[in-house]
């Protein structure tokens, strides 16, 4: 096969959607779009050119990284988690993969009348877990209510503050042709488990959100003193738009092996049933990790010595830039790993 | 008169709702209940103990302050602002009170499946304009997207960083009896702007909310070397609920002058026809700060040269604890100021 797509395009630009649709908060190309259009080129500046999951920023001579998230996961409660420990670990790993120790969280809440006090309850004890697990600490908040109909339950916008110790940085634009790319776990669960626990599905066993806190895990390499070129979380749109994104980002290819990445039996399954491609279901536990050549199986033993990374992979290499940001090596031949393209899965995260 | 009712308490304990209701948001008491509650108490932490608009932190010997809110006014353009400004303000005044020197703002957006991408425009160019005029930079940002009917429209999270100068703090404990308050203009624009913006109301002029940047008439008191001890800028409950909260963690009391107290007369004329009292209604550019007896001359000065406080007025001082933590001078005599309680103007921010 040879691929023949013009890489990195977008097939639906946004100037062709006059409202808002679901796609555009998918992670996918419409959101990309969206993100490029409305915001990025509105709030120009030079720290944001780093396309990266936090802004890093110096001040006195301190490098911290910023970053914000909100949460409006239906339903609030999944098997694995909820939207409070989602709003706690998505936001430290956003930091962590930004080579940050997570310090201190935000966090704003949007709760439509009418929701139980209780719920309330149940998920700010859940945040209060997760930030401790995590190490960090909620120190600031917000509430506001808005009229029955007008919201859905509980919206949670958390926003995050680490350190970036000196000589850190997971930047995308490191990435170099040779750079190994690992995964520290199975793909997929927390997309299904979040759409099994909505629609009712039931398969043979309950599928659990991989929902955990990186932070630790990232701390690990880079205290081996591993080269660790680029950090991504594989969230929404899930691996496939991660490894697009840093592609494209740091204008290089990247290959990869289908049969290295895990994915659940049932996951495999609920997936074939459903018409997704477990590659672009999004994950809250998983990223990639993207090394020096040399340090590549270095890397995976720290990896695979943490319990986030017990079932770590070397899933592939970069290259020079190619016919497709990411190409992936199959049963068949090769085919393009595209970024998520509309709306697979509204709201789960 | 002698005011008997008992200070400090709450006629509404959250426990006595199941639900949230509106009023829950609005500013008042029975929101400072569930905050305390659900929030605080859950997410003790000795950073969060000065009650105050930000959390005071420090890192590596930098001093910060950090905060959040959300904001999900409605309507999403009023009279002197809209959601995008209102979301930068009002979070760089946040920072601001708490003496910091605001630098760096993040953005979270969830907006509503059907929400022209025009409307989207405006808002994030307003936004630009603000921060730019309010000297902070958005670093950072999130965009999730909800089903129609699940949201309204748009709503924005903002949260905030900002350098507290060495030597600088305006924590309520600070307030003394004897201190000098002092308001920087007049007071209901900003609830009253909304409320006739949402119901179509025409009054004789156009009121317009006071919404503003309060960063540097603050930083200016500073400058000057004004004995400030606290700020607090007067939204969601008003002045009379931002005097409230500050007697409350000062454990003193407050009269203040209802004569000296700015209101136009257009606002008052609405108030009246609403039913409102204009000291409970928010404001988006006004705040109170408490200075040393004898910097309250000086203070006023350097307010009045600053086009935010060419209105300033110095409103009261500061008292022992008395029978209620607010005590108002008025045409007949002195009436306990109360917090506000209920649900006064919903989602005025």
């Amino acid at each position: 096969m040879s691929p023949e797509a013009p890489p990195f395009t977008c097939p639906l630009p946004v100037q062709q959607y006059a409202n808002v649709v679901l796609a555009h908060g998918a992670g996918g190309n419409l959101m990309h779009r969206l993100i490029d259009d409305v915001f990025v080129k509105v709030f120009a500046n030079p720290d944001q050119e780093a396309e990266h999951d936090s802004a890093v920023l110096e001040c006195d001579g301190v490098r911290f990284a910023f970053t914000t998230d909100s949460y409006v996961v239906h339903p609030l409660f999944f098997p694995g988690g909820d939207i409070g420990s989602l709003a706690v670990y998505g936001t430290v790993n956003d930091l962590a993969v930004s080579g940050a120790r997570p310090l201190y969280l935000s966090a704003g809440f949007i709760l439509e009348e009418g929701l139980p006090v209780e719920t309330l309850h149940r998920v700010t004890q859940s945040m209060q877990a997760a930030a401790q697990r995590a190490g960090v600490t909620i120190v600031t908040g917000d509430t506001k209510v808005v009229e029955r109909g007008k919201g859905d339950g509980l919206f949670i916008n958390t926003a995050g503050i680490g350190m970036v110790p000196e000589g850190v940085s997971s930047l995308p634009a490191q990435v170099r042709p040779g750079d190994a790319v690992l995964l520290n776990g199975d793909v997929g669960r927390h997309g299904i488990a979040i759409m099994a626990a909505r629609e009712g599905l039931a398969f043979e066993t309950t599928i659990e959100s991989d929902l955990a806190p990186l932070a630790d895990l990232v701390a690990q390499l880079f205290d081996a003193g591993i080269e660790v070129h680029c950090l991504r979380d594989c969230t929404r749109g899930g691996l496939a738009s991660a490894l697009n994104e840093i592609a494209a980002t740091a204008g290089a290819g990247i290959t990869i092996d289908e049969k290295a990445i895990p994915v659940l039996e049932d996951v495999r399954g609920a997936c074939e049933l459903l018409g997704l491609d477990p590659l672009h279901v999004a994950n809250e536990g998983r990223l990639v990790t993207f090394v020096a050549p040399g340090d590549a199986d270095r890397a995976l033993e720290v990896m695979r010595r943490h319990p986030l990374g017990a079932d770590a992979t070397v899933i592939g290499t970069v290259t020079e830039r190619a016919a497709a940001p990411v190409l992936m090596k199959t049963f068949g031949g090769i085919r393009i790993l595209d970024m998520l393209s509309g709306d697979q899965l509204p709201r789960i995260c």
